[in-house]
């Protein structure tokens, strides 16, 4: 308790200084006046978003004022937004509190925001509905591996991450994808992207000039090849997925987006990154003889098949397909991700590794990050083995499974001139939009006008498709929006269908 | 519920077979079958660690015998070490168990493991006291972030991580550390050495072509350095810190290891890599004029100086000494870690970046692992705000400060000839050995042979030393034995320097 100075006081245990010299005469106006002095101290960011408030006694007794004039004061500010005050947890300046005066920026903004487009109604493929995250799940399960973990767990340790997940997972992906692999050939990864970078870098320490990849994709998929200075030789897709009898023609010397120097060692393709349980974003599955062919190319030219399995637990229609690893767990890498099951911001994805791969990969997964943080793969182990991931992913199953069917049912409904497709997995859909329709970009812009945000197909494509022009598409996930929201985005989408 | 067919059962809810044909006979063998079977069932892997057995009435149901007997089973076999089994979460297949036997493999073996060496007295430096971390606390604090967290807080968001860690840590560094910041200017990221590897790639992209490190540090930092394609400066090394003095006169043309070829570009050094708090790992705090000539020679060369601040929280003896980068925050990166203060295993660190690095740093982390993972993040935001994080430093402070003190007493009089330095801070000291000692690399094999790991100097060395030949010395973290654990490892390592 410091001794009050009317006027000018310290508090908060001597970090924040309360100057009302000046302010307002003391009297009536000492509640506005600590009023006044609150605000500043937040707006000009003495006071940070999240700080907790002394409570409104200790706050009174250390100024030397009625508590009860610090509790209007709180009240007042809480009212206008600058404080919040939770039961339990007392008074917080506000997350949301006017942001500090630093110096003016603008070239960080857009890396600070993130990058996402935003609207009301968030129809972006590739993300699950966020608030099935299974919070209490997750934290019963953080609790059991927090009490059972040796102390030596929160060490430094192995590249390949912790043991207890790669044991979990080698199970799980046995019994659920019928992947063949063990916790010796599992690396634990910041999300596929960087498994990835690490394969692509590997590849291209050996020689590899070029990776092989499906004429659509994930941008940042192709951007992260790149930049590991491979070049992309892009495959064609039909209904059966991408055209894998293709590549035992791509010899080094044939054409490519790589450069074209002659230089036989830099264009050898040293890899085919494939989505063989549903193409991404058209929805096919690769045919039985696809995969094949695949993986008589990759024997015969000292190629690996990368199975980028991102949403192989979400399959609706058919049988089960099993991972193509199993063909040749010594030619075939396969990733998978908790980023559609769980989430993406947890960063937790995984490669099963053919056994040359296991040191080289990694190694470069020492010098990138050491090895992917411990607690939540304890965590997530623990969420395996308790049964509880098991119970999550079934009931994320049905939920995304109805999603879908409401979708399919709207549209068949209100604009029945559209075709839905790829939709027998996973959590988005392509709209083919009938002849005469207006070009995707457009469509894409007027859904931005729309509050819509969603992509054209042709967004994902490796290189310029002179079919975008004539049969326009749209790619639309249909997991994200929670299911308040979930309703008035399919009007949306309608409206904009519509009038496409 | 299976029909019970005698020796031959499917359990588990029809994932494990058990044969038990032809192993003993019926009744009094019963016991002695069930035995068998689960321990091969382990043995081979179909049962694997970590696995959840049935309960005994369940079992005993599936396969048609009395509770008791499996009971009894259960029982010889957590006995035997095959099982475990904790007070109310049933029995599992213990941790520990044998290993599936897999292909036989050795390349990867040292992945797997992990490449520290191992022994019974653990005094290799840069670790802390993993009993220390705060797992209630944390524990406490996950909760809170779990229960609050928007959902959109598990989705993909910025490279540059949660704006709830980034305001938190803006302003414990500046009260703390005196760093010169703000949430829009730092970056989390998998720990100092990834943010290094990023700040790398960056200022390689921009031209640069070797790094000044120091004499003596880390050999992976200098790693992630090369793998960047940077050659290495070393500067010397004295009692005031890393001979900052000497970047004046590094010009394009003058020597380094970097190729020789006269590539002025090439040689170009783009940032000086120093630990100026705490010279990691001699122990020497940098000099006022050091600091000043990096600074001035970061200006004049449109350089960085790279500061890694990895135990700045742990200071002894003397005044705090506040983070160098608040002599210039645009020439000054900040590197923070929670390795030290929490644990390895986070692989949470920060960097406050200079304005015109915050895009191209953060860029390089999208395509290295889009952003780390959130939940901790959140958790540790949480642990700062609360003041958990502050109760804990200060009580790991006084922790290795006694440890410290310990260390001390015991060399003072047990191996009075030897001197211990670099103690002002920290988690390690440098023992100086008496003229006519052993060579380094030879005590620390004898060290080896008596459990006791720890390194010489001259591990650090970034270039041969010939001092190291005369003046041997040894490297020592005094944080990294638990308490009971302390003493025995004391004792080891006066035994070692009395015959040194």
């Amino acid at each position: 308790m410091t001794t009050p100075r009317p006027n000018s006081w310290t508090t908060f245990g001597g970090d924040l200084h309360l100057d009302l010299t000046g302010r307002r005469a003391a009297g009536a106006g000492l509640r506005a006046a600590l009023e006044d002095a609150l605000r500043e101290a937040v707006q000009d960011g003495r006071l940070a978003p999240g700080t907790r408030l002394p409570s409104s006694r200790a706050l009174g007794e250390d100024l030397g004022i009625a508590r009860n004039t610090v509790v209007e004061a709180y009240g007042q500010l809480t009212a206008e937004g600058w404080l919040s005050s939770r039961q339990g947890s007392g008074t917080t300046v506000a997350e949301r509190a006017a942001p500090r005066p630093t110096a003016a920026r603008t070239a960080s903004t857009a890396a600070t925001a993130g990058r996402r487009p935003t609207g009301r109604h968030d129809l972006l493929a590739g993300r699950p509905d966020l608030s099935l995250f299974p919070r209490s799940a997750w934290l019963a399960s953080a609790r059991k591996a927090l009490a059972v973990a040796p102390h030596d767990a929160f060490d430094y340790g192995s590249p390949l991450g912790r043991i207890e997940l790669r044991r979990a997972l080698s199970d799980y992906l046995a019994r659920v994808r019928g992947v063949r692999t063990d916790p010796e050939r599992l690396m634990i990864c910041a999300g596929f992207g960087q498994g990835l970078g690490l394969l692509a870098a590997v590849l291209r320490a050996r020689g590899a000039g070029r990776v092989a990849v499906e004429g659509y994709g994930l941008p940042p998929q192709r951007d992260v090849l790149r930049a590991a200075g491979l070049g992309l030789v892009p495959l064609p897709l039909d209904c059966s997925g991408a055209r894998t009898d293709l590549l035992a023609g791509l010899t080094a010397d044939t054409a490519g987006d790589a450069a074209g120097e002659g230089d036989a060692a830099a264009d050898r393709v040293g890899a085919v990154l494939l989505t063989p349980a549903h193409q991404f974003p058209t929805g096919a599955a690769l045919a039985a003889d696809r995969r094949a062919a695949a993986v008589r190319w990759a024997r015969a030219h000292d190629g690996y098949v990368i199975e980028d399995d991102y949403d192989g637990e979400f399959r609706y229609d058919r049988q089960p397909l099993g991972a193509m690893q199993a063909l040749d767990p010594d030619r075939v890498v396969y990733g998978g991700t908790a980023a559609k099951s769980l989430a993406p911001g947890l960063r937790l994805a995984w490669l099963a590794l053919p056994d040359d791969l296991v040191e080289p990969v990694a190694r470069h997964k020492e010098l990138a990050d050491t090895m992917s943080p411990v607690l939540d793969q304890l965590t997530f182990a623990e969420l395996i083995t308790s049964g509880r991931y098991d119970r999550h992913v079934r009931r994320c199953r049905l939920h995304y499974r109805r999603r879908r069917d409401l979708l399919v049912a709207a549209l068949a409904e209100r604009v029945p001139g559209v075709e839905v497709t790829g939709i027998a997995a996973g959590l988005h859909a392509v709209l083919q939009l009938p002849p005469g329709a207006r070009p995707e970009t457009e469509l894409v812009d007027r859904a931005r006008a729309a509050g819509l945000v969603l992509t054209g197909l042709g967004w994902y494509a490796a290189e310029p498709d002179p079919e975008r022009a004539t049969a326009p598409a749209l790619v639309v996930g249909y997991a994200t929006p929670s299911d308040h929201a979930f309703p008035a985005a399919l009007d949306a989408l309608c409206a904009l269908l519509r009038a496409a």
